[in-house]
């Protein structure tokens, strides 16, 4: 193994795991960041269950690409496989960020969608950001965290969502994960997503009534910031 | 009196107060915190109305089993009497949180039982969150947080709830009791209760028609952290 | 005038207009607290207008009972006039506190009275938060801030309100006051004030059928902390 | 160019960028301040997508009153063009506020006009803060930035509101934008729009029949504070 890579995956994960608590995305243990990368072979994630506080970079577990431990140390966030099978299934997608960031979690609870209710939500997400249907009982009872990854990777193909274009997804009854091309863009993806989750549900209150934005002030904010005609920031 | 056990309870104790305004669960001079080690016959509790921000460790009140003074120094927080039943009838917990956090007073005041929503209430508790019935006159105008201990009890006695499946109760109309087997599990407990009772509000408000979780979900995320076949955390 | 007793007198004032930033009670220059000494009839109070950070004890304005000018100084707060009658007719009361934190302005602009939904109300106030009626046109366009005063001790007096126990009122379609035997009591009582209001709210979110809690509870609550039997604290 | 006058705006400028994050305002990269002076011919903005933390004053960006660039230098706010054209429309006005703040995005994604609920409210807009119309798919695909402010400025004129006395406007389905005499002034009323913005929806869920306040309560508070008249603050 490469061990300049891996200290600095251990690096770019260790960080974005500690901007979730910053972020007031995740309280005590909750919440994980992975990394991948495909040419060595190799995933970094977040322990499981160490508090945040005493954590340190060197002990991000490291996993070959179907979350196989490849170094003595600690136990690999319980969520492991949910980030093999969407590393397996989104081939664009660099990093996967799991929370139960509050606003997020509500739509996931509820079950339903989040429409795309204004520019803040078109500047990263295009479109509405999908909830999965409910796992059955038999795929929580068998292999409950790669069932979970592949129901999200059903969503998206059933729908015809590019995760490039739509970084997040919302599991029903559970929670969100979001994914992108850095640990640090993925992080991002997660504080937008609780963002538009908290403004879309007082939209609703504030208007019974509210209609999504229409495609085309989606497709004008969403390519303002992504793709080759992109002239946000400084290119 | 053994010196040394006083005196970690005591260190325990507060800072496990310490730790409610902290996480934003307590204003002024609300909430408390007690330990009890019931082979040494001492509990230890947050002394009444003592602001946070002088309280020492020291000023940590002793009592016997029963709630009377070991210890010449402050008057134990009024809450006492419901901790004593709490820890008569409930003999695996060890220590008692008992805040007056925003949500779950909400519910409380509501007067209803937090439904299991969600993966976030199933990794703490086993099933919904009980609130209690009304106090009566009588209960209230004689002995008050004596039977507020003991309405908890019969809360779980007549809904043959285990109190080590479901750490927390909200007693109607007032607020929030937690508990755990150490008093930093107690307040993580609070924390935990907290956040999922804001989080059951607002998932009635963007779907009025929800359900809880199934029975399956709830299992498995509980036993992925508790019990002898979990798997979350370092074991 | 006693220079020793204004220098006490501003050191409480600035302390308590400070305090209510840090509790989150006011936004930019927003909010003012007083204190009235009948005996020395010296009532000190902040200055309008001025900037909380660059705020100094010394810039606390003094005036008389009537809140004519003792000191050439900063202008008073707009708000005095309010105060000058709240000290007049409330004579139990040493400090008054107007802020418009968030959640008792909304229940302010939705005119309603805050009812009493639990014991964390109880604790504080001895029954429903009453809203003044809405002030007359002739009321706002001659003397406003006097008027603003009258209306709040008109509603006390109509509804057989004792400012001792209901330390606090919202005025129609604009804010908190609250009062208390020192400025620290008034701010506390501002912030218990917010957090019951916003606490009613989701009461009513959560279960729109709910009744406010029953005289004996209030009772019971009210009096653990106050009045000759009280047993709360370390009395 | 006068470096003195360039340098003293770019440091304004930057103050009141920094400030937005501060108040809790922005997320990530989100918003955008400028100030203009129409005898030097220059405006002074943001540059796009520059992470807050990093940002140094001398990375403003220079342009002229056309938003023509007159430095070499990073790549303006993507939003300038909607800048320039409030700066054309609005000869009151020296400084402009864009922020993603969420209350008032929450309005600006319900299609509503903010209702003057309140003297908070009054104390700073005299009268409802407008939402403009949704742009057409037209003005959206040629000149999104240019037509978002002409729509702003075609929403005062309909409506003949002043400017100076209403200082924000949403934008339909996307979000504030607000200004002032000052860079700093202008960060103020984006807190207060932001604010009011709470207040008015949860003053709706506590009083479904509620109306705006009278004209004359209007009146008062807006005039306590600005014109001829005003008399709070230290004048």
């Amino acid at each position: 193994m490469d061990n300049e890579l891996i200290k600095e995956m251990k690096a770019r994960v260790f960080a974005a795991n500690l901007a979730l608590p910053e972020a007031g995305l995740v309280k005590l243990t909750w919440g994980n960041v992975s990394e991948i990368n495909r040419q060595a072979g190799i995933i970094v994630i977040k322990p499981s269950g160490v508090p945040y506080a005493s954590m340190t970079a060197e002990e991000m577990v490291v996993t070959d690409l179907e979350g196989e431990l490849l170094e003595v140390g600690l136990k690999p966030s319980s969520d492991l496989a949910t980030h093999v099978q969407l590393y397996k299934a989104f081939n664009t997608i660099n990093a996967v960020v799991h929370t139960h960031s509050k606003n997020a979690v509500m739509w996931a609870q509820a079950g339903r969608n989040i429409p795309a209710y204004g520019t803040t939500h078109a500047d990263t997400f295009y479109g509405e950001v999908p909830c999965t249907r409910q796992l059955t009982s038999t795929e929580i009872m068998t292999n409950y965290e790669l069932e979970t990854g592949k129901v999200i990777v059903e969503t998206f193909n059933e729908k015809v969502i590019d995760p490039a274009a739509v970084p997040g997804v919302l599991v029903y009854g559970h929670g969100p994960f979001t994914w992108g091309a850095t640990p640090q863009k993925a992080v991002e993806n997660s504080i937008v997503l609780d963002e538009i989750a908290e403004m879309a549900c007082v939209t609703e209150v504030v208007n019974q009534h509210i209609d999504p934005i229409p495609q085309y002030l989606l497709d004008k904010h969403y390519f303002r910031k992504h793709g080759a005609h992109a002239y946000y920031g400084q290119g």
